[in-house]
Order: C-alpha cells, then structure tokens, then sequence
C-alpha cells in the first residue's frame, strides 16, 4: 500500500525530520514539501542532509497545497495548526506535531499557549497507559484521520511515570522531573542564547517554577494513566550542549502499594511488547547517545529505599521518538501498517 | 606574605586546576609539584596548559617531597589522604581535596567508599551556615591547618539548600537534587565510557538510587544547616557533554513556614556579602559558561506554588569553586589573607 | 535473495556500525558477532544503540565460528586480518576494513605499519577513478570475494582529487591535505587524549610531517587515477571535537591544463551518476553534520586564481562512508546487488 | 600607575574579552563600558561572566562618552572604527580591534572589505618579526597611541611563517593554511548556520579560494617579514566545534636555503625570548584547550622531507591572543608597562 504524503513546515528541525523518516519509509510517497517563506526554493538548499530529496522544491504552505494527499504532517509552529487542520479533508490522515490538540483543558492551552484552543486529538503516543487497566493509546489511533504528537518532554516523562502511577505505586502529588534537552528542541529560531558559541560546553535551566508548557500535557497524560487522579508534578527543564537527545531524570516518592523490590519488573512487564520501548538490565544507565536518530526510548528503574522515592531515567531523541518518529509510528497505526514500518533505524554511536 | 606551597597528585584535573590557580596567586611560591606515578617527567608535558610552569620536574609524591612547606594541598584518590596527612607537621596548612576528611559519620565513609575512616577536619566551604543562626564555616577555617575541601557536588547543592533549610522554610525530608557535570569530574581515569566519542553529544545518569558518594556529605551539610534536623535527599548525578561545569537542580517542598513570595530576598539576603555567590535578577538564570574557570557560584531561586515546592538553580565550575577554587579560597581564610587573593578571575565565557 | 553475515570486532566502533548498516539491509542475516576479549556477553551490554541486536551473543573470533557464512566482515585491528583471512573459504566474500590489504607496496606497507605485508585485495572505494579513461574500482568488485575498505582519511582525499589529477589538471606533485575527524577514528582503545574532557572543546593535530599512515594509501589511489605518474601528498590529520565526521580540505596547484572555470563542471560529470558522492551547488559548503550517518559524500570545488591553487572541499562520516558503508556498499557490488541496497539512510541533522 | 579605560562595543565577543582582561590587569580602572544598541543596560544581564563588572551601567558609545579617558578599545563592527577614531583625542591610546586599521593596501582594504580605506595603524602583534633582522613589530608600538589589533587568523598564521620566510627557508609563493577556528569567531550576530544545533558536533569550511578577508593580511604581515617579496598565500578557514580556539596548520615548500633539520632549531631561537610564544618540545603537538583564556601560542615544527614542505602548527584562543589579549599586550607596550602585566593567565584546561 503506497500512500502519498505532504510535509508542512518542511524546513524546521521536526518537518526536516519527518522528512528523513518518511524517505526511507517503504510505503511512503513524499508527494509535497511545504513551507511558508521558503516557497522556490530547494529543498537541498536548507536541509542539505536530506539528500534524496535535495531537488524537491518547497510550495507555498497552504490549505490548497496540502490538499489531494493521503497524509499530511503539520510541523508549524504552535497556534498555527489549528485552522489549517480544519480546512483538510475529513479523510486525510493529519499528523500535527505542534501542542494545538494536545491538552483536553482549553483553560489550560489558554494559560500556557495564550491564543484560543483548537481541540483535542488522539493522543499519538501508542505504548502510553490510558487507565490503570492497561490500555495503551496505541488502541485509540487505530483507524483515526487526526493525531496530535506529544511533546518531546512529555514523551520521555509520561512513559517513565505511566507504570508506577498506574499501579498506584507512587504519589501523585509528590513527583519531581528534570529533563536535559538537546538544543534542537528550541528549533530554528535565530535567539541569541541559542548561538553555538553560547551553548557549547554549557549547561542551563529554563522554564523553572512550572511554567514551561510542557508541564500541563505530563500532567494530563499521568492523570489519564493514574485513573483519572489528580497529578502534580514539579517539572524544569535544561538545555545541554548537544544537537539533539532528551535524558529524563523522572522521581516520585513510593507510595508504599507497592514492595519496592518489585519495581523493575512491574515496568519490564509494562513495556515487554513495546518495540520501541527498552528496560535495561539491572545496572546499565540510559544514554542519549545510544538512541541518536532512533525511534527507540531506553529507560532504568531504580528505588532509593532511604529517601523513599523510585527515580526513573529515560533517554529519547528529541526529534525522533520525541516528534517525528512518534508522528510516524502514530501514522502507522491509523493507516493499519505494521507499527515499525519505516522506523527500524538503530541509534546512531558513536 | 609569601609562603611555599606543595601540590601533591600535580598530573590530575583536580591538581592542575590548583596549580593554574596558585600560579596567579600573588602570595603563592609553588616550590615543590608532585605526582605519584611520573616523578622525574616534566610538568609541561603532562599539563600542558601551565605554561608558567611547563619547566617544573615532578617529584614523588612522599612525606619528605611534601614536607618543609608552609602548605600542602593534597589532590590525591580518596583514601589516600588520611596516612600522607597524618605524617606532615602539624603547623603546615594542609589542604585535601579529596573526600577523606569531609565525613563526620565513619559509618557513613565505611559504608560509602570502603575503607577506614580518616577522621573529620573543617569543611572548606565558607559561605556555607553551620546552624540555623547565620554562623558561617567561614569562621571556622581561620587559624586551622587542616581543611577538606567539599566534594563538586554538594558544593553547589548545599548552597543551594541552605538558607531555605536554615529558615525552616522547606521539609528537611523532601529533597530532590538533579545534577549535570561536566566530564572532568570523573577524573582522568580511562574507562571506556569517558572517551570522547561516547561523551560528546550524549547525556547520561549515574550512581542512579541514592549511591553516589556526595549523598551524605550533601545531607551532612544541610543537617547542620538545618539546626540538627535529619536531611534526607534524592539525589541523582548525570554526566553532560562538556569538560567542566556543574549545573545543580534543587527543589524541596515547601514547609509553609516562610510566604513563597519572600525566598528570593531569604537568598539574596543570605548571600548579599558573599563575594562568590551571586543570586541572580528575577528572569536570569544560571549557566555554567557563565562560571567557566572562576570561584564564582551564580543561583536563582524560583517558587513553583502550584506544586508546592521551591527550585533553586544552581551553576558552578567543578574544577574551580567545586574543588581547587573553594581550596584555594580556604587557604586564605586559614593563612588570614584576605579571602579573594588569586580568585579574582571572571568567567570564561564564550 | 539473503545471505548469512558475520561480523568479527563487532564491539568496537567499525564493528559496530557494520552492525548498524546490516541491521536495516534487507537482504543481510546476521549471523555471528564475534569479538576476541568479550566472548559470551550480551552485545548490547557493549554495543547499546543496537537495539534490535540487543540479545545477541558474542561468540570467539576464530576461523571456525566466522567459517560457513556468505560474508564475512573483519573489523580488527590493523595486522590481525592477513592469518584470519588466509583460512577462511576462497568462496566466502571477505570484507577487510583494516589496512592489511590495501597497499600494493609492500615496501611501504612495512614502513608505515611495521608488520609483514598480507597482500592486495581490489580496493572497495567503487566510485574511485582508477586510471584516466574513467574507469572506476567498481568494475574491479564485481564478483570478487576479497575485498579491502579504504581508511577514512584516503576515501575523502581521493574522492575529492581523483577527477582533477585523472584529467591532469593539477600538479600531482604540489598536493596539501588538512583533514579534521571525529574522535571516534582513533577507535575505543584507551588513551589519555581521547578522554572526553580532554577532547571537547579542543582542536589539536597529529600524524604531522607525512608520518600517517592513510598518506601512502591516498597517494597510491591518486597514482592510479593520474595514469601511473607519481604523486606526493603532504597530509595533516587533525581531530576535532565531534564523535563522528571527516572534513578534508584538499588544495593542488593547478597545472594550467584545463581553464580554471571548467573544474566544477569536471566534477559535476565525474560524480553526476554517482548515488552517494554529490558536487554541492556553487556557494554552499559541505558539512560532517549533513553526511551523518550516512554513506553520502559532500564536495565542493573552488579555484583560487590569485593562489594558483584549487581547493576541495569534501565532508563524510569516517564510520559509515569512510568505513562500514564503504564496505557494505563494496559488498552489495561483489553479491551483485544494489549497490544502494541498505545504504538508503539520509543523513542526522541537526 | 593606574590608568582610566573606556571599552566599547562592550557587549560582543571581542569587547567582552577586553573587558575580562583588563578586570585582571592591575593597573586599569575600567571607567566606561559602552555599546550602542543596549546603552542603559545592566551589563551583567549580557555578558553574566563577568561577575566583577555585573552591575556597570553601559553607555550610549559616541565620541563624548569614550572621550577623556587614557586608554580606548574600539571592539566595534569592521568598519566603524575609522570615524570614531578620528575624533578621540591625538594623546589618548586608541586600540582598535576590528580590522580598519589594520591593512597597508586601501586597494586590498576596498576589495575585502568594500567600504573607504581609514588608514593604517601600528599592527599590535608584537613577536612578529617585521624585515629578515629580526626586528619585531615590539618596536614599532612603544609610545604609540593608535594601534590596529590583527585578526584571529593572522595572529597565528603570521606567527607560525614567520621565522621560516624570514629566513628565505620557504617559498614565498607556496604556502597553504587550513585553519580551524571556533564558532565566537564569527561573533554574536544571529545567523542560521551558528545556532548550537547547527554547529555541535560539525565541521564546514567557508570563505574558500582566497575570499576570506584574513587572507592579504597575512599576505601583508609575511611580506613584511620576507623583507618585501610578495607572497601568496591559499588561505581556508574551516568552523570547528568548539566555542574558542584556532588551530593553525600552516605548510609551505622549502627553499632549500636552509637544511631541513635546522627548522626547529630557527623557531626555537625566534621565539626563545617570547613570554606568550612556545615552540613545544619535539613530539608535542599544539593543543587549543590549552591555551584556552590565555594569551600564549602553542607551536610545533615539523618538516616532511618527502613532500618537501614544512608543516607548522599553532594554537591560540581567537578571543584572547588572537583578539583581545593581543590587544592589551600591545597596550601594555604602548604605555611602557611590563609586556605581560594582566596576561599572567594560565590556559584554562581541560
């Protein structure tokens, strides 16, 4: 089954990389390669790494442009997607990666997004716990015509979290996550702290005290997997010296429901099945690195019984498993295709 | 007031940082650079960014090599300190940078690194409270002639901690600290997963469950700190992809007993007269770039009410402030130099 | 049409992007991963990014456990293939990526790497000119079951002089090469100036003075393609802060025999049919990010009238194009398949 | 003496340098910081590394506010210097730091740089050797009160030539510098390819084939050593990732005027007397880490007797020696002050 596909926002850092996973997907026809004010120009122009698409050249973004296609992706920035999606063809398969259907509450897209909430889609996260009777989003995409990809942070912290919460086994209200992320997840736009020269061999947090607009869409999705409890959780992000890659330091206190020694194996068996989704062995620690243009996410479970609290590490690509390879896995699954078509690239490491 | 200085374990990171530091030092005589394992070798061949001494011949690093000096600084492996020290004379300022001297609990040493227990000197970090009444160790460091020097990691988290815990103002029981180091940190030891080519890029965690050595020397400080009270902390090292620099998340609950919207004029308060430690305007935060190669702590402070808790950033270099820096510094408190002598560097930055 | 593979050195860096192409080639079963010191582990113990090899189990590297495969790939240190080769079964394709079979010169063989000379076996560069009619390596792969793997170094320097010295447009005797690599081309053994706090940040040179051993290797290639005339190089490595990546600059002096304004256009048709080597558009620059990963070839060519010289520019991946992709694409020419077959990657950027 | 110094263009790369070393140097009161798009800002808020200046207030930079100082450093963009310049004070010690002043040719000035020749200044490089006596560009600035500070690249490919041409050792018209060089290189301005994602883990090169305007600046200052010849240089920058730093590989073609084997021995007796020059001890190779923050050069000498050719290469940190260093050495001369008053500093390693 050949199916054609348009890409929106074709030259960022998440439409470059759908891009790179859709030209080496089996089925996947890249039909269109949009963007707004790079119309004309070539592709190879401003992502020379796609080099089997080098020639393409971008089209205007517009509702007429990525109109006729099977699948379309929106990588526009957040507040944009909304109003496109609306104008598409019930039928087409749209995968947007921005936050505009992400968050069920418009109060808080209004609070953290400051423009008027577009809706709420399918939640395109498969291996994600939906209840505490362990049913994964996966079961929710199937056959949809709209998914909304989660956020880069939020993929690593829900699917650190989702097992313990769902079985009860740490509190709600007592979870504290810091994330390093690679600085491709603030994108391409020209600020002058994202400058190599400032970046380089230097460590910074951002969006501390809650305020970072991720921290809504964690709470939502652990709140689903706990069972409809209310979840709060104290999240700040850091930006580390590196292009790309997310490492998840996830704690929350044990709720004691669960003996701690069983833990780990209340998360092997959680992701068991997951393709994409790896426990360590007992004493090997997640890596960024060895995730690095892979849809794969590795994660360790460890208990620190004296301070009373599990910590869960997780790594992920930012652009991959965090954006476009979660937005392809999601595609595969609407479209009734294999879950890894397309997605079977190891990382790359060194 | 000139005085002679021995560095013993010159070849080391920790070593060649005191050396670059007292090479400046106005006061300083560097008479005698010695190292275990290349005595004879030249110093420039093995520290080649000491130009100022390149020409110097490293001796073997002996009671008589270290003997004879005004001060010693002992940048040796943990556990090796405590025989060497024992053995100078007990006027000389000796100063160990390792960890065999920082512990008050022999339980806690046994336990933490394996060997007996060295006994416990005055803790080298000056701005750090003792009690819950303002007293610095500062105050403690004048006249002695012996000091520890902190490990690079409570460094920045027991300044990160202590005025909010000697206020009563966060729970002493619900502490989590995430921390990001620079590569240097871990020595130069060559294990595989230091190489360049895996660290470069990639983020990863560490003595992951409360089993990283600093653990008890974090909750050590803050006991004291607290007026007494049992600390417990969660805390959890990563490594990031650069060779120096400590960034430091630490966030508590909040007890209640200080409004959240005072804990910025707690910190600036506390740390008003500290010439290293600066809390930083509303809206900046701390980089470690911003730090690079000084004794300069930079920290903001941040109330997230609606989870409760406070977060304080932390950046610091490991190297300077959290090893040979915070020695340096120590040493002229104790020698009654004024405390910035040679420490006037700004941050390296880009 | 599948065939059976195994990988010997599959622990260290060449092994293990050999591992990582194979992985995604749809028609190579993996057999065997073999390593000499790590027989009996779990490989993704070691080899962690290969998630989907994870529960493999590396066996001994000797004749009998790499015997009774279609192909084998050796990834040994350089001067361990010659024996190992030698016994495995004539019918067997045999891929060395060490140096043991790439120079003819015995002679110089024995200077540069100081061990006995195990041969020459058809040289697996496939778009390599091998005389001035425009014949290529290509032709000499086919149906071959020997084939050896150009260094990283020699594969950049001889793609990007090839179609100027083949057309006698520069002095084969005037050539300069400043190549930059990743750290990752000094391979996993364990050295004080690879470690990662020695490396970031940091440029440094090495292998000065024509003492490296790629510089015969890039010198007899050039030979071939010059028509036989002797050409020296003088050849400066440096590394560079980055795990992976080769960035050559390549400059000659221009012999006159062809107008300066047609070289770009010698090289757009030499490369034009070429899948993986790609002469950029006029004014952009190749860059190690946009080859990441993958087997493509960036090059630039640029005359510098007032200096008499002409500059190419050439950027690739040292592991896969200078490397592992070199060898599987190699492999797919002498199996007659493909020669794209598994090679189809774009590359990781940012 | 003390004496007033006013910096402007206080908030980039360059003068944010000035400003770290003159905080250091003993003898400058820094009266003025001044910059012209942030004028009424804290300067703390943009350059954070500089804790000892933090709350400074940065001024509008016009002729009145750098007027009546003893000492101004013009850190402004490429030509703005001129005009500026011309109205300060004839006995105020001007340094200039942008390339205005810098090239004897208004025809080169005019073709690199496109605007109106401002003149040439003493050239602020003062181990340069300025005829074929050994005569150093130190001379030529004692007393002054203009002074152009060269470029980064100059800096050291001038330093590493030098000697040789001076000497008649090398072929004026065969030379051939790759040079690698960190991304502050390029300053702050905000351009797509210098984001940190772009640049981490990359190397590109740019202004190939003799564009670069660095390029008749070194032709300049090797011609002066020559003792008038004219020189040709092929000059490629490449960028490296890496915040500061440039690695120099400079080759040229021996002369045969001198025996090969008496190279090193003529950098070594050039540079013997140089505080911030040092050829390395045979087998050492030059290492920007360390030189990191310092004023000194790293050099090594090798030459390939098969090539024919001498390879030199050097390290420096483009911000200190190669801008901002070299600065307030030359004003350190210019005022009678001991050449290294300020510049004591260590490279900041690792």
């Amino acid at each position: 089954m050949t199916f054609s596909v348009a890409v929106s926002g074709a030259t960022g850092y998440a439409g470059g990389e759908v891009l790179r996973l859709l030209a080496g997907h089996p089925e996947a026809e890249i039909t269109t390669v949009a963007a707004h004010s790079n119309a004309g120009q070539r592709l190879g122009d401003l992502q020379p790494h796609l080099h089997g698409l080098a020639d393409r050249t971008l089209v205007d973004s517009t509702v007429e442009s990525l109109t006729g296609h099977d699948v379309v992706f929106l990588a526009l920035p957040h507040g944009k997607s909304g109003e496109i999606a609306a104008q598409l063809p019930a039928g087409t398969v749209v995968i947007d990666a921005a936050a505009d259907h992400r968050l069920e509450s418009a109060e808080a897209w209004e609070r953290f997004y400051g423009s008027e909430h577009a809706g709420t889609w399918p939640y395109g996260l498969p291996e994600m716990l939906v209840d505490r009777y362990g049913t994964r989003q996966r079961s929710r995409l199937e056959g949809q015509t709209r998914i909304a990809v989660p956020g880069c942070y939020p993929t690593g912290s829900q699917l650190a979290l989702a097992p313990a919460i769902a079985a009860g086994a740490i509190e709600p209200q007592d979870i504290v996550i810091v994330a390093a992320s690679g600085t491709s997840g603030a994108g391409k736009a020209l600020k002058p702290h994202l400058l190599g020269a400032e970046v380089m061999g230097s460590m910074t947090a951002y969006g501390v005290g809650g305020v970072h607009r991720h921290t809504p869409e964690i709470e939502q999705g652990l709140g689903w997997a706990s069972g409809g409890q209310e979840v709060t959780v104290s999240f700040t992000p850091t930006l580390a010296p590196m292009p790309r890659g997310i490492l998840t330091t996830a704690t929350a206190r044990l709720s004691g429901a669960l003996p701690a020694g069983q833990l780990r194996e209340l998360y092997q068996d959680a992701y068991a099945a997951e393709p994409f989704v790896h426990v360590l062995p007992e004493g090997r620690m997640p890596t960024t690195q060895a995730v690095l243009g892979s849809n794969h996410v590795q994660l360790q479970v460890v208990v620190d019984e004296r301070a009373g609290r599990m910590i869960v590490v997780a790594a992920l690509d930012n652009l991959t498993k965090g954006t476009a390879g979660g937005a392809v896995q999601s595609m595969n699954i609407a479209l009734g295709l294999p879950e890894q078509t397309g997605l079977t690239q190891q990382g790359v490491a060194p």
